[in-house]
């Protein structure tokens, strides 16, 4: 048995030796941040992506300028080795101009009124003649059950607004979503021919935002478009009074599957080389924007961090891998095919971390691993929090390391920026690059850096 | 003596006690949170001062304007008093278009420039004809000091730069902001003739940023400009390869001392009604902008919290007053007042909050306050924090608040957003309304709502 005394001193070592660790983890960590804040090409790259290149829905000739700009920026960021893992991606085309109008009865006559929308992703076009028919507004599914004998022949308009009293936006959306993404086979299950669904925003515009849309294969595949709120509101408003026709002509189609990639650079360990850290962004966005903070900013900000790691020559002990996926949007292709190749080669994947919330302010990390782990991680909040990230939580990763962590319950966690406005540019044509700030799109690196680096040099354990 | 199982039955009453009150406040700010985050007139209330009345600088006509339209809002929100306080402001004039020139050779014959600059406030006017003079670049005190033989008849361009470094852009602000204070003084010193100073901003473009200098008195009050970061970074690029004579012309001038007042708005307290308890943001801005971060946000906040505890029917147990300073930008002649007023009547103030960083998203506050204070407030942080300030830490207040402390040592607090964004606005052209962004300015009004009530309901003792 050790004597007390030895107890004492083993255990002043001990905490002398983990006082040290977390020192010299303090001091990489600002040097880190330093070399980023200052030194930083992430904003310089957001701008090539979203001005140079632009739109990049999986399957464009955007898509495959991207993947070439990506595989070249990887290079200059200092990867070991860069390479394209190919993928079939669906080819989803918009095939022309949304439109919507009216004629409305304002007082004075009837009038015509352009209504500001956009398609969404996935959905068919009306044909050319449009489609023209009366509205019937429902503001919930329960509404429209209750109406299902008057949907026929008609366009269902969901007027369900995002709810202001979530303080986390992402709240609103997984509340409304489901009328994106459900409401036109759920409206033509009753015979509609059209949907027109309330944007998915709490943005103080008229901007209509897009984003993928399921059709039920059991039902017709009907045109459907997004409305902005002003629009939505006014719709709304002019249908308390009267009832209204509206035309709607949308244009989509769907092309053959065909070829895209993830863009993966890699940094080999030098210690447990086939142990691997995956941290990324998606390199798609939808047709209609720049796609800069969804997600443009989490792809300059993975090669950031591995820019970041390089200039300061940091040899991390496992392989740390920095992804832009292919085909978030409407697929899931990018993020699916680089679990089932690790699968395949029988890869161990440790982590994974992703960046999709946007290019703002960061605040937090959402973590989806064993409780172990989870209170590893969070013996580190205080060497991150300095940063921005403070708010540690349980739940959250990302869309495309969903099926790393399904494949390998590899655990997994999502940047949680600040989401006040996310839901300002998610998806329309205002997501644009002058909507990120500088700063904010690099201490997200700075935090996402951090935390990459604590767990190559600790591990998470089991 | 208390038997063990009476100890038990008293504590578990005692805790029953406690989560009780705890669970009605949460309850309570719930409201107030739902209230304001759905029914909040502060970013309709922004607009209205923005853009109606506009730059609103001490002694300006908008500032009449603005005292006016504050008394109004004041009342609309529901103050069972509201009254304005006079008190004398300085009445400063920039008195025409500041301007900055010069001619530099770029490989193929000299060409003139303009140079984006904007004279600092307070500072004094070229004269008609303007400065010519050659530049002497230096980054700090120190080089101006090395370099001090060199001063005389030329005009000193501070070059010292935002560190990017800072997290938290405020630590940037007070490290640089010396150069603005007091750089045109130490300039005159050694016989300059006229200043330029690099902007007090991280931001990605070329707005110049003014501010208050203060011309020490023993020296001439040389005229003093701020420059836009991409046009210092050009002159100092410039300035490597050749001399350069820069022409600067101002016209800025006092004007006597005038009438101003601070805007007060008051719910009279059911309990104690001789303990108040302030908050507030000043009304005054600079002449060059809409003021909207700076200060329109705080103000709108201000009068929100009013409007929601009406709204809610809420009785406060204290006196609440809800306060527009007058003349924070370049005098401080308001706050000065205010606790002048109330050291004569002997009034009693247990609290002050103040919100001066801008409308951005909240994440904390700042106390300046005894530790055992501060321990009953760090005790509601988990009340506060779902909303958004999760970061309490020691030290912090307002410029305005600030008399009121150094006279009673009142404990006070401001409302800390995020701060990455503020030095892209303030004091420039681009602090407009289209740059606060409602869900944010909503939230920070909600947090701060909060604030006061736990205060109100549970004192902060001594």
């Amino acid at each position: 048995m050790l004597s007390f005394n030895r107890i004492l001193l083993f255990m002043a070592l001990l905490f002398t030796g983990l006082a040290q660790a977390q020192s010299n983890d303090s001091l990489f960590i600002r040097k880190l941040a330093d070399e980023i804040l200052l030194r930083s090409q992430a904003y310089e790259n957001l701008r090539v992506l979203t001005k140079n290149i632009g739109p990049r829905l999986a399957g464009s000739s955007g898509m495959v300028k991207a993947e070439k700009w990506g595989l070249a920026a990887m290079q200059a960021a200092g990867a070991d080795k860069a390479w394209m893992q190919e993928c079939m991606v669906p080819h989803w085309v918009r095939g022309g101009v949304d439109k919507a109008s009216t004629m409305v009865n304002l007082g004075d006559g009837k009038r015509g009124i352009s209504l500001d929308v956009v398609a969404l992703g996935n959905s068919m076009g009306s044909g050319p003649k449009g489609v023209t028919a009366e509205v019937l507004e429902v503001k919930s599914f329960e509404e429209l059950e209750s109406k299902k004998e008057q949907v026929k022949g008609k366009i269902v308009f969901y007027n369900y607004p995002f709810n202001a009293t979530f303080v986390r936006t992402f709240q609103a959306y997984g509340d409304a979503s489901k009328y994106r993404g459900q409401g036109p086979s759920q409206a033509a299950k009753y015979g509609a021919v059209g949907t027109i669904i309330r944007s998915m925003s709490h943005g103080a515009n008229n901007h209509p935002h897009t984003g993928a849309t399921r059709y039920d294969s059991q039902y017709a595949k009907i045109p459907a478009v997004a409305i902005g709120l002003e629009h939505a509101d006014q719709l709304s408003q002019w249908l308390k009074k009267q009832s209204l026709q509206v035309k709607l002509e949308t244009h989509g189609y769907f092309l053959p599957d065909t070829i895209g990639h993830n863009i993966i650079g890699e940094l080999k360990g030098t210690e447990f080389p086939d142990q691997i850290i995956t941290v990324g962004g998606h390199l798609d966005s939808w047709d209609n924007c720049e796609g800069a903070h969804d997600d443009g900013a989490g792809c300059v900000q993975t090669i950031e961090i591995l820019r970041a790691f390089k200039a300061l020559g940091y040899q991390p002990r496992h392989t740390i891998r920095f992804v832009l996926f292919a085909n978030e949007e409407n697929g899931l292709r990018g993020g699916t095919k680089y679990a089932a190749e690790a699968k395949e080669k029988n890869e161990k994947h440790i982590f994974a971390l992703e960046s999709d919330a946007g290019g703002f302010t960061p605040r937090g990390f959402g973590f989806t691993m064993s409780e172990t782990q989870y209170q590893r991680v969070l013996s580190w909040q205080p060497l991150i929090a300095p940063y921005g990230c403070s708010e540690f939580s349980k739940g959250g990763g990302g869309a495309d390391i969903g099926p790393l962590n399904r494949t390998f319950t590899t655990p997994v966690a999502g940047l949680q920026p600040d989401s006040q406005r996310y839901f300002d540019y998610h998806h329309a044509r205002n997501d644009v690059f002058e909507a990120v700030n500088k700063r904010e799109l690099e201490l997200g690196a700075v935090n996402m850096a951090a935390l990459i680096y604590l767990v190559d040099r600790h591990g998470l354990g089991q």
